[in-house]
Formats: structure tokens, C-alpha cells, sequence
């Protein structure tokens, strides 16, 4: 099956593509660049020379729809939301890597993005990717809004507790670290090398993006409005985050009681693992792959759960779940293209 | 005045000798190194050549104490606690940057260091030195428990609000980041180059011997037990702490009236800077200086209070704040030797 | 076709299992460790928890001849000379990634490595694994000796050069900078993280153990006994080699005849790219690929040749080179298993 | 003694201001920014917060000489050259830390830089700054052309031998590697933090700007033209040159003699310190002060000297070096407001 990648020099393309090349069932089709039509790819990116030579192009739904059964749009948000309804009316499939379709709210959207909203009748018709949990969605949808990296290694990490009844919803606390290819290929001061490296910062304050996401699909899940601190960090590091998140638990309950809990919420789901007592994620034991590691910690005397969430921003948290939406989608195996293990160290 | 170090060879000593060189009033004096005894420092240390030719030596208090007036300690936990009676029963006065005096519990110190505790006496006559807060003790002590790296970047974060009244004493939590030079100078695993880039991850979850020592100063300063849920991370860098402390606030506040609660409390306290609207501290920002940087961020959906804590884990966090702490033993400005702004980048 | 590794918990094993395992024709058999013998592999790395979960054996020449066709020795210098001679006497293939069975005289190993050298049978029977260069002895071999990464980078930059007769054979410079992990797994305070971020240093001048190997192959391809000067450097980053080459031409020849010449020469080899004018390759480019990419630069007023050539020293140069020297012995396509892209960034 | 800084947010302009705010005998004064003109500098830099408080100016000579006896010029190239004509003609001294003073040719600096040379006026009363080899100029001088950071760390370690006349002056080849601030605070896709972390590269072969500055002088000391090979390598981390300069002997002598012969060349020079035998240089072992270390190695199998040259870029290899200088203009001790040792780790 032919995929086309739309914004074909970010860093989630170019990860789209390290993973459609190796795919057993998807091969890559045209590569849309507004930047860089007209060039061939690997002239841009001499590491795909010899392998992805294709020349890129300029936009063009009817074309990418006789070229391409499937869509990955891997643009700023602000576009997707013109570009799919273009799409899914010559009848591509299209997964959106980018926030429009995501906030179900066009208030949110407005408010947290700062662009008009994509039309309601897209919005409606976009799944939320989240793999594990929307799996029985993701198979029968044509648009899907795969979601951003730190709602993926938070709900990943806080889903199994919210969902048992456990959680004090008012106390939940979302400390997640993030590698700077999370911020993109475009350069700015804030990502540049000098002032990046040998530091670590917080950043957008209760302002980021990611908070209404995160904070929609656990007020969904949880049957009841569920606001969160969640507070951004950027590390010295190119690839993973590391979600760090704080529950207080309303019953006593015994650690390994919440490992079996997590263990048995996900035991169909080979993407999450849950590690064993005293041990927990780093980010460099999933970077490369598609993996979110999970670690839990009890403070018996307060009753509060930490749990320790880990993914690579740019597989799970954004080409990886991609690809493995696009597996259920197609009813692949869901490993599809994403066996690697890390490529660690 | 002639300062001794003892422990020559690790990462704090580095830094007191580096700030003994430069300061006003202090002279470097004996260096001790077990390991090193007989050798030249800078043929260990070549950055230090032709500035710190001095020949290490082994401990003797009585030779240390014709030879200096002030130690300073920079030893792993366990070595201090046999080192100090023998050096203040010869008049000397120590300031001690390990854990051993810092704990006032002596079953406290066995549970979380592992050792048997050291002697009440001393524990008695030894101040806590978090500089801003103990200045009128410190001032008329002879012993300084110097505060660990973690405690000061938490404490000085967390007091303004705790001493306000405003604070949900149960609500605590501390995420703390720390470059890799907080591990000391010997080698293992979780130091090892290769494992550490690219890499962030939690450690010590719950058994951080950090933990006892932060809960015994805001105990104190609560006038009641507190206890927190702390988590150490360990990230691709050398210098510098970040702490994102999270409180629940009683009663509504604007932020604008935290920030003045806080730049009131350190309103006599040069290295503590706190941040205006928007703007939190990166570690880069303070690296290489003795400041503590706080930035601030209410929630008011919430009522939750974000702390954003910088330091320099050498500086502030170690060997600065040794030296801020024997300017106020000496009746010096508190800014002698430490006036360097940070070298960014 | 099963394959063993020996020595499994160092980079070179880690980097073998993981291209194994998503290997067409090679499936892993034992590991063997040890230091870790009896433990599962997943319980040390937990990165391949529920792909590699394999349990550690100890060394049994036998019984490893009984579970695996093909053995890949990824031990520190001085122990395969050892274990060649028992695993072929069970008419196993061996893949030795040490520096044992490299130097064809047995006094050159004894000075630079300093242990005794293998018997000269083994040595005698070793095939030198540069792939690209010695692939019909490869095809043939029952042992390969598998080349060191700075050899690999340095070897496959001068080659062509040298073997056009334009090189001035007394004028060649190898500055070579390699990531950490080329140094293993084991600690030591030359790898330790806060000496070596934000640093980059020489080490081994004169003295690295990858100088004789070197000048045994430039010297056996040239005809004649060929000297280098070679320095080594280590770079802060866990990946990569960066070898610049530096040769005086005899004659007069435009750069774009040297490059045709790199491309004659390299035309029936897929992992040796030589970059177009004006482009020389990075470390990035290549990670996590089996790619050796070679940029060009001639200096016409000194009639200097600059070569620029990049690897990735676990893949190319030592893991991935391994496997391609496998599909060379099985006659299988050189690419199988190969076929990644750099994970860029 | 007050002196300017012109060109006030980059990054050496940042390390003048930390230099000159603990140098004892001169004064911070105007900070001329084009670009935050009337922006107070701590608002821009809070990592000065507190210590400078400066608000920032446009560019006024005549202001300035009201407000200052020596100006400090770090600008990028092609600004100097228009800056310093009217500076100097209100009678104030200029350290031009840019490239536009430095090349006696204007035909060369046309051919190098791409921008207009400055008038031969100026040109002619410009002190090349190398501090070492040209005190008695400097201070003499009232415009120093600061001398490029390569060119520092490159002519330091190679000066010694050419004076010696035992070069080989067809032979000399420098492989420099550099930090990123060296590339400036301008944001590029060549300083993007995920292009460059955990990568090295070579750039600008044979067309670096600092490529006719280290010909120059060496031209001039050895009497006649020099060519050199120069290739300069990108490194991911922030500050630190290492140069690693290799060269032909013409005589057959022994290592320690030409050890010998360095150290007795910059025996009045406390700031190049020569490391003993089996001892080469780290950047980290520089970093942060003003020191320039060279470390030897002689290969006598080739007879060619291998020579290894660490600054740190912002400090000897721009700021420090430019302080050094206004030492040396106004009698001061050399080493004044310098005193440093490297912030290790």
C-alpha cells in the first residue's frame, strides 16, 4: 500500500519515512514539501541517499490520491485542518500527526492554538489515535488525529489508575521532560545548540498546547470534568520524554495490587510495558523504538502514587503511533514495521 | 585565613579550590586526599597547573590545625562524622558539605544513610547551613552541616510559601532534575558516558537520603511533620539542579502577591533572585554562580502554586554555599569570592 | 540459522542482538556472559524486555556448537584467541569483533596489545573482514578477524587513493574522532560523564592499538611498507567515527577525477556513499546505519587530498559490518538486515 | 578605567561583560546593542540580573567617548571596520574582536570575508593581538585586531617550531574541532541543537575565513610563504578549541627537546603552559579560563610532530585574549581580571 507524506522535511517525516522504508506492507509514495518541492530528498538529507531519491513535490490532493491510499500529514498545526477535507474527498485515508483535529472543542482550539478551528464536520469524523485505548475506533475510522507526545507518555501513564476509580482527580500532577526534537526542525533561540546544552528549563507554564488534550480524553475517560498541572521541561538531549506524574490514591492499596492493575490493563498490548518492582524508564531504553515504559513507585505514607512513563516523542510520540494506527486501520499486526528494539545505547 | 580542604580529589573540592583562589580573604592551605597523599594537585589536575602546585597529604588534625583556622569537608557520607571532633577538639572550625551532620535524628541518619550516626554532641553543636535562612546561627557556630545540593534548590523554593501560612502542607511534591556532577567523581554505571547521554530517568524513588533532610527543615519551619513526595532525575548534563515544586494553595492569592511574599522574604538576600511575570530560571542561567533563581506560576483553575527552583549543584548547591557560609562565620560580606555572574552559555 | 554471541552485555553484543533480531535468515541462539551467565538478558536491559528474554549461559564451546551455526565474538582483546580454536573445532564459524586474529604478526599484537597472540594456525586461517575490500576471501572463510572502527573508517577513506598510485604514501595523517561508546561498556574515569561532556580530547598518541592494523592493510594494499600518523580523539556524543584523512597527491588531477576514481572504486558497494562536491559527510548521517559515507576536498595550491569519511562505529564499525560479513559467508544479499536508514536526528 | 562593549547580546560580548565585571581596574560602561537598544541588559540576559542592570544603547561615537576610554568591538564582520574609524577619531582605544582588522591584504579580506575591506589607514594602525608574540605592539597600540580563535589556538602550538626553523613549512596541516558558540548566537539549521547534539562534521574546507589569518602570520615569522591544510570540525559541545597541528621536522631531535624549546618560548608567558611527557590537553581543562595548553608528541618513526593546542573559544580564543590586551595597552599585570582557573567539571 502507498503512503504519501505530507511535510517532507520535519522531523516526524523524516521519521515517517526511516519507518515506511522498512515496512513490510506500506511503501512510500509521494513526499510533499511546500519548502522544498521540485528537490530531490536526499539531496536535503544525504543519510536516505541511495535509498529515498524521490523527488519532492508541491500539494495536490487529486495526484496523492491516484499515487497514495493513505495519508500521514506530518505539518504545523494550522494546516492539516485545510488540507484533509481536500484529501478524504478524493477518498484518502488521512492521519494527521499535526494538533487540529484533535481538541474536540473549536473554542479549545481557538483558544489554545490560536487559529480559526478546523470544520466540525472533520472534527467529527477524526479519531483520536491513542492506540491502545481507541483501537476498536482507529480500525474503522478514515481520518485519525494522532496525538501529540506528551498527551501519549501521560495517558499512557495515567489511564490504568483513573480508569480503577483510585485517583484523586483534583491532585493530578504531570512533570514531563522532553528532548528537543520535540520543538521541531525550525531553528529558533530556544533550540539553539548553545543555549540548549548544559541546561534544562521549564517552559509555557500552564500554556502549553498539550494541556486541553490531555486534559479532554481524561474528563472523557473518567466520566467527569479532570484538570491537571502539567508542566513542560526541555533536556539536553535530541530524542524521548520522560513523564513524570503524581496521583494521590483515595484507598489503600498495596503497590504490586497497581503493577497488576497496569499489567493487566495492557496485557494486549505489546507497546506497553510494565516494569517490574524497583525499576524504572529511561528514555533511552525506548528511544528508536515504539515502546512507552512504565515504572510505579508508592509513598505509603501519603498514599501517593508516582508513576513513570517513558516514550521516544518521535516514535510513540508521534511516527511510531502513526504507523501503528495505520496497522489497525488496515488490520495489520499492530508490530507491523515497529519490531526494533532501542537502538541503545 | 588559611582553609584546608579534606577530600581533594572530588567534584566539591574542585570547586572550593577554585573559589578559595579567587577569594579575598581565604587562603588555600592544606589540601587532604587519602587516595592522592604525596602527589602534586595540578600533576591530578592540569587545569589547575601552575596556580595549585601544592603537594596533597593525609589527615592529621593537629598538623591541619597549625596549618588552617577553617575545613571545609568534601568527603563521601560516613567520613565526616570520625573527622570532626578530632578537628574541633583542636580549635578548628569545619564546614561539612556531607550528609553526616546534617540529620538531627540519629536513627533517621541510619535508615537513610546506612552508616551509624555520629556522635550527639557534635550533632548538637552542628548548624544547618542553608545560608538564608540559618545566617544569625551560622554566624556564631564552629560546625556547618553544609546543606545538600537537592535540599537547597527545594527549601529555598518551598519556604516563602510554607512560612506564609498559605500552604496545603500535604500537597508537597518536588520534581528535582540534577546534572551528573551531583554523582561525584567515581565511576559506575549510571555515570558511565554512554548510558547518561541521551538519556533521562528517575532514580531513587521513595530511599533518596535527600528526603529526610528537606522534610526535618520544613517540618521545622511548619511548626508541624510535613512529608513530601520527592523524585531525583538524573540528566544529560554536568551543573546545575532544576526543582519544579508543586504546592496546593489554602486560600485564593494572585500571583503577583506570591511574587512580592517571595521577593519580600529574600528582600536582604543577594543570591536569591526571584524571576518576574513569565520568565523561570534555566540551570544554564545560574552555572557557575552562587545564585538561586525562582520563577513562579499559579494555576488559578487550581489554586496550585509552581515553583521553579535554580542552582548550580556545585555552587549554591555544594562549594558555594560553603563559602557563603564562611563569610558569615567570619563576619565578611556574604557576596566575598562569590561575585561571579554565571558563564553563559 | 542460528547465531551465538559471545560476550553479551557489552555495546557490540547489545548492537548485535538488535540487528538479529529483525535479521531475515538469523536467529539468535545463546548469549553468552560471563559475568552475567544464568541471568535473563531482558533483567540487564530492559530495553528488549519481551523481545530478547533469552537467559545468559556461560561459555560451552559444545553446546554452542549444537545451538548455533555461526558464532560472533564481541569480548575484550585477549580472550578470543582462546575461544576460536575450541568453537571451530566443532566446525562452528566464527566472527571474532576483538583485536585478536587482526595483526597477522604475532610480535606486532604482543607489543601493541600487550597479551600473547593467538597460535599462528588461527591467525593463518583469519580472513581480514573489510567487507568491501576483501569480500571473495570473506565468501570462503571459516573465521573472520572483523576490523576495528577507526581501521574501518580510516581503511575505506584511503583505499582508493592509495590503490590509484596518486598517493604520496610517506604524507599520510589520520585525524580520527570517535563517540564514547567506542570505548565499551566498562567504567573508568576516561568515560565517566562529567569528564567527558563538554570536553574533547586526544588520547593514545602513538600508541593506539588500531595504528598496527592500520598500517598492515595500507601497507599489504599499497605493496610496500606504508607509516601513518594517527590521533585519535574522543568526542562528547555515544556515536560515531570521524576519520580526516590527509594525503599529498603525486600528481596533478582535479578533485572531480578523485571522486570518479572513489566511485569506480566503490560501485558494486552499497553501504560506501561518496558524497557529491561541496558536501562532506557528518557522524548524524550515518548513526544507526551500516553506511560508510566519504566526502572529498583537494587543496590545489598544495595539491593536499582531505578525506572526510563517517561511520557509525558500533554498526559499520563493529556490529554491522559483522552481519554484512555473515551475509558475505552465507551468500546471502549484503544488505539483509542492513537496510535501516540513519535514525535521524 | 570604563571601557565600552559594542555588539552586546553575543556570546562574546557576553564573556567581556563577565570578565570586566570582576576585572579590577576597569568598568563596565555603554553596552551598544543595535537590536535591544533601550532595553535594560538583564531583562535580555537574567542570568546578569542584579549585577548588570545596564540599559543598552545605539551606537554614538562621540557618547561613547564621553563614556569610555576603550571600546570593545563584537560585532559580526563587516560592522567593525565603519565602527572603529570614527572611535578612534574621538580619541578612544578599539580591541575589534571581528575579523576586519586582521588581514593586512585588502584584497584578501575581500576574497575571504566577501565584504569591502576596511580603509589601509586603519588597516595600518591595527596591532595584530596575538597577546604573546606581539606584547611589545600591542602595547604600544591604540587598535588591536583581536585575533580569531583558530588562528589563537593554531599559531600558539605551531609558533615555537617555525621559529625553530625545524619545520618543514610545506608540511603543516591543522584539524581543528570547535564548541558551537563559536558559530555565534545567531540561530542557523548548522546550530540547531538536534542537528548538532550527538554529531561531528567538518565544514568550510578549504574556504574558512580564518584560513588566510593563521597564513599571514606564519608567513611572517617564518620569513616566507606559508600554506596550510586547515579544517575545522563542528563538536557537540559548547565552548573549547582543540587543535591538533601536525608537522614535518626537518632534523632528527628528541621529544624532550623540543619540549624544551617551547617551554623556554613562552617561559614569560604565564598563560600557554606546556603539558610534561605522555600528557596532551582536554577543552575541559581550559574552559572558562584564559589559558592556552599545548601538549607535544613526536612520532620518530616519521619524524613528524604531532602537537595539540586547547582553548577556551570565547575566553583566549575572543574575550579573554581582548582583556589580555587591554592589560598589556594600559601597564597593567597580564594577567589582571583573568586569574581564573578552569570551572572543571
Amino acid at each position: 500500500m502507498k503512503a504519501a507524506i505530507i511535510g517532507g522535511t520535519g522531523y516526524s517525516a523524516l521519521e515517517l519515512i526511516r519507518l515506511i522504508n522498512k515496512h513490510p506492507h506500506l511503501e512510500l509514495g509521494p513526499i510533499v514539501s511546500s519548502s522544498n518541492a521540485g528537490t530531490v530528498f536526499s539531496e536535503v538529507f544525504p543519510h536516505a541517499a541511495g535509498t529515498i531519491d524521490n523527488r519532492m513535490a508541491s500539494f495536490d490532493a487529486e495526484k496523492i490520491s491516484k499515487e497514495a491510499e493513505i495519508v500521514f500529514l506530518a505539518v504545523p498545526s494550522g494546516i492539516s485542518k485545510t488540507l484533509v477535507p481536500d484529501l478524504t474527498a478524493y477518498g484518502v485515508r488521512c492521519i494527521d500527526l499535526s494538533g487540529d483535529l484533535r481538541l474536540t472543542s473549536p473554542d479549545a482550539y481557538e483558544k489554545w492554538y490560536g487559529h480559526t478551528p478546523a470544520g466540525e464536520e472533520i472534527i467529527g469524523q477524526a479519531v483520536y489515535g491513542l492506540s491502545e485505548i481507541y483501537s476498536d475506533y482507529i480500525k474503522n475510522s478514515r481520518i485519525i488525529a494522532n496525538p501529540g507526545c506528551y498527551p501519549t507518555a501521560s495517558l499512557l501513564g495515567l489511564l490504568p489508575i483513573i480508569k480503577s476509580g483510585l485517583a484523586d482527580l483534583q491532585s493530578i500532577i504531570i512533570d514531563a521532560k522532553s528532548g528537543v526534537s520535540g520543538a521541531g526542525r525550525g531553528v529558533s533561540l530556544g533550540t539553539h545548540f548553545s543555549e540548549v546544552n548544559e541546561n534544562i528549563k521549564a517552559y509555557k507554564l500552564g500554556s502549553h498546547q498539550h494541556i486541553p488534550e490531555i486534559e479532554q480524553i481524561l474528563s472523557k475517560e473518567a466520566g467527569k470534568p479532570v484538570l491537571v498541572t502539567f508542566t513542560a521541561h526541555l533536556v539536553p538531549m535530541t530524542r524521548g520524554i520522560l513523564a513524570t506524574l503524581y496521583v494521590n490514591l483515595t484507598e489503600s492499596i498495596l503497590l504490586e495490587e497497581v503493577r497488576n492493575l497496569y499489567r493487566e490493563y495492557y496485557s494486549s498490548h505489546p507497546f506497553v510495558r510494565v516494569r517490574p518492582e524497583g525499576n524504572v524508564p529511561a528514555t533511552k531504553e525506548v528511544a528508536g523504538s515504539n515502546f512507552c515504559d512504565i515504572g510505579l513507585y508508592l509513598d505509603e505514607r501519603t498514599n501517593r502514587l508516582t508513576i513513570v512513563s517513558a516514550i521516544d516523542n518521535l516514535m510513540k510520540g508521534a511516527a511510531g503511533q502513526a504507523i501503528q494506527n495505520a496497522n489497525l486501520m488496515n488490520g495489520w499486526d499492530v508490530r507491523a514495521g515497529l519490531e526494533d528494539i532501542s537502538f541503545y545505547p
